[in-house]
């Protein structure tokens, strides 16, 4: 059979499941595509060999299909970032060394079941927002042989957008992750700075460099995401994530100014702009985006060129085997001195406190990804400032330690793609994933070279401190009417269903307790009717205190319903049945309780 | 009446409320014993007028004796914060402007009721650990004038152990709030960087820089922490606190190997380090201080000295008006580029992985303040190595963003102080408390000239996180080490202690549970000697979550320790226990997987 046009991790798993193909066949067509597709967009193939033993040991290790999460899905990895037995270029020729060893990002996707095509292009050692500086060629936009693919991570994006891998890794220090994003139609996953582990990752600009994911649909994304997310000792800059939640509804969206909305000019992408913010619903807040602008410009104009040349003076190879952008970027960095660099950190500490009064009055900012896209002509006629302008509405992120999604915002008329990226506080990550989800979906753009793609359902998002209410089933004193109830309703609690436990539960009156309580217990086998049982949302925060405050024999267990569900909910040790009153054959608290009054 | 030889709070709260003494009086006394005292200790005393000023709205906010945690309290402040209406020098003449406001942290402490003295000497610019950098003389340690006061914060140390004032702020950015504690029989609060607002404080290093306290005991440290803390947007550096816990009890005490006991050869310093080990009680562990030696290099060897001279050079002041070894350390800036500068902070970053696996071994560490003291003239006769030498066990914590307070730890023969300081993961401020007060108590050396000062009784540390956090007993997959034990971690639980069930639990070893957990099950009758159980503080919003995760058989109930009290754990229904090995018997789940390994 043939592969779909673009392939979503759904689709691929449906027809993994099926049976219609197998991941050697997959891996097979997504070759000859490679093959017949922009040359430019593999720096190296993964050998036949290499990818036989990978599916090989796939099949060994999980030999059904679906019992990994990426069980037998293809992907592309950025060549800044190793993979055991590939070189790695950074598209330096000079610099091609074989890696060891996978970066630990990598070896995470491999252990979750994927398998790498190979290492894409890139501006060399990441530097640029662009896809033209490199000996290896320039990626084109999928939409156009004369237009650029973005960069640095230009192979990962075009590789995704092609149908040429279904999720590809990229790095993103100033915008590399989301730029080539929006000149492609697709997802970009800039997680927080130090949610990814970056061992195995060149650096470019260390202190700032995200491994970030390219991805037809946010859904996808979000579920690489999770497997490539964890904290890593390994990796100095690596943080465990103390993950942010969101409102659920009311959202104040941060937007630019009309006056800031800097779109070269183009009344289509002005549109897209606009239209994107009535998509995001919520409150459209504009703010000062003037700390910001000059936070991004911090990133190449200030003493941060000279963290890259401290790499590039690590890796031993010689000036004269740079491209002569990236020359002259990094010899930059003898502008400044120790002193001009602390001058700058203080700068940016000050921005930052600037930035976070414009962040404190919104809960995420929606910016254009890019003010619009250049020929690859345009480009190489002004480098550095046309680079300069690809990165006014990223290079801020990493500096001020933000996360971030770019998602595909529709088509001008002239057929090239426009993107808007969502911005939120560090370990947003999670919580940023059903508003970019919405917007990608509303913009009926498909992904990648699919624009009618219909867009798999997003899964929905991991529950986020905070934000989210735990549902908790109770069973005789926080009941409707009786005398704990209040204290749920004090909680903001909202009663969600009424319904019984499976048939595995015993209900015992508790001797003693004030006021009465009963106990439920579960018992090994199925032999009762159930006990009624009511389900109550309540906020997460007030959960954990609520919990802490339970007294023995009770406490809080997931309880089996009769429809085979699990839901928290109160149950009771099993000692303290011992000379309590077994009451199961009234089906509830609520019918014993009647019986006592009558 | 006379006032007491030196001021705890208490003491001189107890002479206000009886009536014996006013503001008025208090100031007038102790300005007669500044005019008695070492002239080098104040460069700028407050004018009668400002005094009369500020004892005056005293009486007019709060007329009562002790209706202001600080009612009355005569503080000094070393010259590089500002208070308004005296000029801050950083003990350099040329440098000297005349304060227009308060100091964020002064402001506080006035606003509780206390009046400023005047303005301490200092190492010029506050750059030095050993008081004699200044035009405005060298203050000597209250016990011997022979002897240096240390510094950077000479005066402020030298004021509150002559009985010149109940406490007084100074600064920490190397050691300068720990160093002169320990040559003047003080305790030194060096708060967790950013927990005090840098506002008003001339910046030495300014990603760096604490303001610190130095007071008689521990528990009037705590008590002025906890008026100056707090966050202050209009500080880049300040930082909203986390307050980490430490376990109540079986404390791992963190201690220098015998190889790397930096004593300058004194005996009786080593005798006194041991004998503070003894004391500490807990575990003392021996950890590797290579890392830690290294960090703490870094600050004058290292690219940090050319932020010192980043804030210098805003300053307008000629280099000539410099001190001599100021002036050296300033010009050291030069030796470094930008390149190196990121080359610095990356090995810093690498070195803070290091430190912290050394630190994840233990609790706090318990180091030597400093090696030992010197004589002035040795200090002059080489003033950059013996510099350095005195900053061996304080330059690594701001590097690190730890928390400090340093305690006295008795007197050699020769009748010189010695110090040693509990260092603490950052926004361990109050959780360090109790021991470095059970530190001090016990050295029987009194405080400051006072040695047979009897020590006020602390009180109660605050409690951390207050009612934010919820204490859970883990016992099995979650202990530390473990392989459930890093989602606690990564919601930022911190471990309380290490203790035991009552007699009434059983635990089994539940069949197929990946990966493999216990469940600790209570029965009626106290029958066994009680399991292992760890208990972790955990932030009441995760808290929530974390329970609804947890899949039957287990979840959340309330146990009994093995001193009768009782704490929210993991318990498991009891009909899992069937067909599951009861492994009681080990006393804990880690014993038991031990015995699978062997």
């Amino acid at each position: 059979m043939t592969l779909p046009q673009v392939l979503t991790l759904d689709a691929l798993d449906a027809l993994y499941r099926e049976g219609r193909v197998g991941p050697a066949d997959v891996m097979a067509q997504i070759g000859l595509r490679i093959d017949a597709g922009d040359p430019a967009v593999f720096i190296t193939r993964t050998p036949p060999a290499m990818i036989d033993a990978a599916v090989a040991d796939l099949l060994r290790r999980a030999p059904e299909p679906g019992s990994l999460p990426l069980w037998g899905v293809p992907f592309a990895v950025k060549d800044n970032i190793d993979v055991a037995g590939l070189p790695t270029t950074c598209a330096c020729p000079a610099f091609a060394r074989p890696a060891q060893q996978d970066a630990a990002v990598v070896a995470r996707l491999i252990a979750a079941g994927a398998i790498v095509l190979g290492k894409t292009n890139l501006d060399q050692f990441a530097t640029g927002l662009n896809g033209t500086r490199s000996p290896y060629g320039a990626p084109r936009s999928v939409f156009s042989a004369e237009h650029i693919s973005g960069g640095s991570s230009s192979g990962s994006a075009v590789a995704v957008a092609a149908g040429m891998a279904c999720f590809a890794l990229g790095t993103d220090t100033a915008g590399s992750g989301r730029v080539p994003a929006a000149f492609n139609n697709l997802v970009g996953i800039k997680p927080t700075p130090g949610l990814f582990s970056t061992a195995g990752l060149v650096p470019a600009c260390a202190s700032l460099d995200c491994i970030s994911v390219f991805s037809l649909c946010v859904s996808d994304g979000a579920r690489i995401r999770r497997i490539c997310e964890g904290f890593d000792p390994a990796d100095p800059w690596s943080q465990p994530a103390r993950p942010h939640a969101l409102p659920r509804e009311g959202l104040r969206i941060g937007v630019l100014a009309p006056a800031d909305r800097d779109l070269l000019g183009s009344a289509d992408n002005a549109r897209l702009y606009a239209d994107a913010i009535s998509r995001a619903g919520g409150e459209a807040v504009e703010i000062d985006y003037a700390p910001f602008a000059e936070t991004a410009a911090l990133l190449y104009d200030g003493p941060w060129v000279a963290e890259r040349q401290a790499a590039f003076a690590g890796f031993g190879v010689p000036a004269s085997a740079l491209d002569s952008s990236v020359a002259a970027i990094f010899s930059g960095a003898a502008r400044f001195d120790a002193v001009a660099t602390f001058q700058g950190l203080h700068r940016l500490a000050a921005l930052r406190r600037a930035c976070a009064a414009e962040l404190d009055k919104v809960d995420v900012l929606l910016l254009p990804t890019v003010p619009g896209i250049f020929t690859v002509a345009e480009m190489l006629a002004e480098p550095i400032a046309r680079n300069t302008r690809l990165g006014r509405y990223t290079n801020f992120c990493n500096l001020l330690g933000l996360s971030a999604i770019a998602v595909p915002a529709g088509f001008a008329s002239d057929g090239l793609p426009f993107g808007v990226t969502l911005v939120g506080p560090a370990f947003a990550d999670e919580a940023l994933v059903p508003l970019a989800d919405r917007l990608h979906r509303g913009a009926m753009c498909g992904a990648g070279i699919a624009r009618d793609l219909p867009l798999p359902a997003c899964s929905p998002p991991l529950p986020v401190e905070g934000a989210q209410t735990i549902e908790l089933a109770v069973v005789g004193a926080h009941l409707s009417g009786m005398p704990l109830n209040p204290e749920l309703l004090a909680l903001g609690a909202t009663l969600s269903a009424r319904t019984r436990t499976s048939g595995a539960y015993r209900l015992y009156a508790l001797p003693g307790t004030v006021p009465p309580k009963p106990g439920l217990i579960r018992v090994a086998e199925q032999t009762g009717d159930g006990i009624e049982i009511e389900i109550w949302a309540l906020p997460a925060a007030a959960f954990g205190l609520f919990v802490s405050r339970i007294a023995a024999p009770l406490g809080i267990g997931k309880l089996e319903l009769a429809d085979g569900g699990r839901v928290s909910g109160f149950l009771c040790e099993a000692w303290a049945a011992e000379g309590a009153r077994d009451i199961t054959a009234f089906g509830g608290w609520r019918a014993y309780c009647a019986s006592l009054v009558e």
